[in-house]
């Protein structure tokens, strides 16, 4: 039995979740949505398959078959529906922040503990990308030794007019407040922000790019270049510096490490590593085209062509002379 | 409803799909598996809901369920299956090669034509990975021109010993075969195989690496570099080389283009791009946890400590010195 | 008539650059050298042609031929080495730093004024690295915009066991103070330091690495990663992160640029451009080997069996078919 | 004593190398320049000190001060030059190709051979690229184990309209059938040319790209394409395919090696070996500045300024807080 999810808030983000859940991974389906805005709801819920559609979170939560909840409204909007959904006992997926401020957050953290299990998992996704994982299991895996700086960018191409400077900091460096905190293992003690100037007349006259400086409780030395209106594009990038080397993504490829004198990467061992993700999309193009009615893909004309050619390829390399290809000429549909 | 699949075949391959059609992809399930080893086929299925086993194509295609059909058995397995497919109309995934030679691939074509349409798709994944989208995009474009020459690379990081010569080109030069007529949109017109010497001692003797140099009926020249001994890793790389520049893929990165005295890539432009494959992953790691009983991924704790260095940091940009953070010691879990 | 350079300091610096231009550059020669180790002075220069050895900067100075001064010993002794050459009105190289304090650089400055004219230039030598003047050129064209931060690596593989926490700054960061202000074109207003505990056991409990932040007068930040023992090599970095993109060198290759949606570099336009320093490099051996009495490179044999090959090559490009090459088998030498 | 060496040929590659003799490189002066229009090699020789103009090769051999030649001719003046040069024992750098044809090229050899010692080094000037360098040092060394295959680039901008297609061949294969030779320590035993079809439009119908395959004596495989018309830049690249991994060079940045699992390349460990050529270039900057009476590079000012914002680093890394640099504010010239 699949997964039934209520999908709390069904802005650009929940909205996107919703179809993540629908079309992209395995084992769930959402049965319930919400939204403030109830009609953006309904709208949604409609090309859905037994899914309901809510003006509020409690209600969503308490429609048939809610199994677990994913919460992606407004942060001022959290708490109300995190509460609801520990009451109820729910499993919730809560994107960042957990809650606007620290002192409504711990309120969380002790509602959590007196249900005496964990029910909430937060939304800080770069846990889950395959860079920063690499760059954490590098640094888990020792050799590099003792992480000693972090150098990180969070660039976004372009930022709407209404954001304020203080998101700056909560909504952009809230992100790697958690990479810091998760790569090194420390608390965050200490922070700083120096900003250039003069101000650009950019984003309302909100100073960008900032550069924050965090220093953890065990000793490690963070900075942060925020930069809301790069506008050459949207890049987020990580360098460990350690005691024995630098480990460094973001670049567009896998983790470049430099220790012992070279700087490199791995190769992946195996097709099925490297092509993973073809594969993937391959079998989900299918399936989404047979459900559709539809037959697309290389055809049993190309897998005849390619025999064609294969037979021309195997005379060839046995006599060492080039081959001719037969191919018939009646390519059909 | 999700789409009945029957699995034909579960060696390496065709195991590892429905372990992809179970846990990674959406809207489908596999209702059926086949093996002529069918105690392997039994224990697939054992592990899923509704599933059942059979020793042979036919049985498993005639199945309660049974939607579409994956063929993932030995190459001269694929005759039999496809025609009994297209006799029940059945959509169908075909693992490459479609059939081993070229007169029972032209069979198959034929009778597909007879059915009057398509329900064949070949398992060529290289076209639904991202990198050789991108490469098929830019020459679509039509910037950079006519593709002159191909130059691509095909390294195995290691081969079983039962490999033979012949499979060099059946086997791995399939795929290029195949990427060379879909990238130029010709087909295949001579092909001739050059080889180091002298022979290896690995592989029983089989030639490796070998050169194999297309031609296309539209006038392009491809080469392939085929090297299954290749003990580095796993690496399939491809540059075309076109009237007005160049574009490569395979460095482990996405595509390079040089062109007008420039060589680079683009940059995503929007956050939900870079980081699609993180949201998804995230999202697929609650949804497991949480059918497992368990909670995963950053806690409300994390969320809180968070909460608390974006209120130093937000202090910190105002008043433009050092802040300290105020966090509580009571972790719980 | 090549210019005639006195070198005052014969260290591991001074011998480089008598040995630079001995043997590497145009139209200078080493007329004497000076070191208050004079033993150390006598060796070097009983290797150089019509060049005298003395044991201090004055003596030097007078010596017969000296038309310019290279000052490359310790910092203490730049100043009073530096009035002397002014009083002759002699051109000066002096190695970073000018002198070891600001009071007394700015007695050097004054000194000059009093001349009336420029006699002085300051080593600091990656002005004239050509990734760093590429970076300068980028910056001055101004389609990258008002550069607002500065992102600088400064590592090295290990370092001396006398080294001193202040040589942090006056040794290492007091090249990235140069960078800073030629890039920016701003003076340094403010600066700050952090620096990650607890302290390390190498360089005798210097904190190693530390995170220098820079302001300037017009408003960009700079910060400064400063790693004496970085182990696995030396490596200097600097990212411009610009109003319209960014620029970055260091990384081993060219500079790599980020603007409008996509990162690159050039690539060169002329092959004399692209070899340029192969070609110096080519005649440099040959008139190296010559003086010697030998004979190195590429021998006319090679010319031969070059030769040989490409006539086999115009046959074959003319017939399209293998073209086997004819070559005698009686290599002479 | 410098040596004294006759330029003959005085075109954009002969003119090119006088201007290296005379301002990049050390011990060495131009003082004949032969040209058959003798005027060029007049214009030269007039801003070169005790430099004299020849309107043949003979005659610049036999002007006072020769000590070696380096021919920079027309290929089919090269024979003559040659062995004139032999005749009078002098030592010979000879650009490419050494003669236009083998049996040509051969008389040279035998007449080098009578003579009994090398005087001829040929300017096949890729052996002295530190690219082509570092590759053939990592094939040398071993550890990648034997060359089976070696892919090469070799693309221009842009080729005059009087290119003939042999010269695809002979002007630049030559280059590939030099290093294939070195880098394998193979002789070329077989030739064959694959082109892409139709015909371009560019440079008179000479078909642009084409692909050169080699065979060599010792088993190796190399393929070569050339391409005169390229557009976008000028580009030599190399990949050798070893037996245990590969090599490859001219992608803009140092030799990048596959072996075991990863990818990557060597760290400079020395900042003298990082910044060799910025030292090079900064003192022979200071020369050459010198010599015309003028003053360039970082003035006294810059040296006191970075002196000031080092003292306020100094007192920030002792104090760890910000500190305010003291400048004066009167910059002299």
């Amino acid at each position: 039995m699949p997964l039934g999810v209520a999908v709390v808030g069904t802005g650009k983000m929940g909205a996107d979740h919703v179809r993540r859940i629908d079309t992209a991974i395995s084992g769930a389906r959402v049965v319930a949505v919400a939204d403030i805005e109830v009609e953006r709801a309904r709208k949604l819920a409609a090309d859905l398959d037994g899914c309901t559609a809510h003006a509020d979170a409690a209600a969503a939560l308490a429609a048939p078959g809610v199994d677990a909840v994913l919460i992606a409204s407004p942060g001022p909007a959290h708490e109300e529906a995190l509460l609801r959904a520990l009451a109820l006992g729910l499993p919730v997926l809560c994107e960042k922040p957990l809650t606007p401020d620290a002192a409504s957050a711990y309120r969380i953290v002790e509602a959590e503990r007196r249900l005496g299990r964990r029910r909430i998992q937060v939304g800080f996704m770069r846990r889950f990308d395959a860079e920063y994982q690499q760059l954490k299991a590098a640094l888990d895996a020792g050799g590099l030794g003792r992480p000693l700086m972090l150098h990180q960018r969070h660039r976004n191409t372009a930022t709407p007019g209404h954001f304020t400077e203080r998101m700056m900091i909560t909504d952009s460096a809230a992100h790697e407040m958690d990479v810091t905190r998760w790569l090194t293992g420390h608390e965050i003690a200490a922070v700083q922000v120096v900003k250039p100037a003069p101000l650009p007349t950019s984003m309302n006259g909100v100073p960008d790019p900032q550069l924050v400086i965090l220093e953890t409780t065990g000793g490690a030395v963070a900075d942060v270049e925020l930069y809301r209106n790069a506008g050459f594009g949207d890049q987020v990038q990580c360098e460990a510096v350690c005691e024995h080397g630098t480990a460094r993504i973001g670049d567009g490829h896998a983790m470049v490490v430099q220790a012992a004198g070279r700087w490199g990467g791995a190769i992946p061992q195996d097709y099925l590593t490297r092509f993973r993700a073809a594969y993937d999309r391959e079998v989900q193009a299918w399936v989404d085209a047979t459900l559709a009615g539809r037959v697309v893909g290389p055809s049993s004309w190309d897998g005849y062509a390619a025999a064609a050619a294969c037979e021309a390829g195997v005379t060839a390399q046995a006599t060492g002379v080039r081959t001719v290809v037969e191919l018939a000429d009646d390519e059909p549909f």
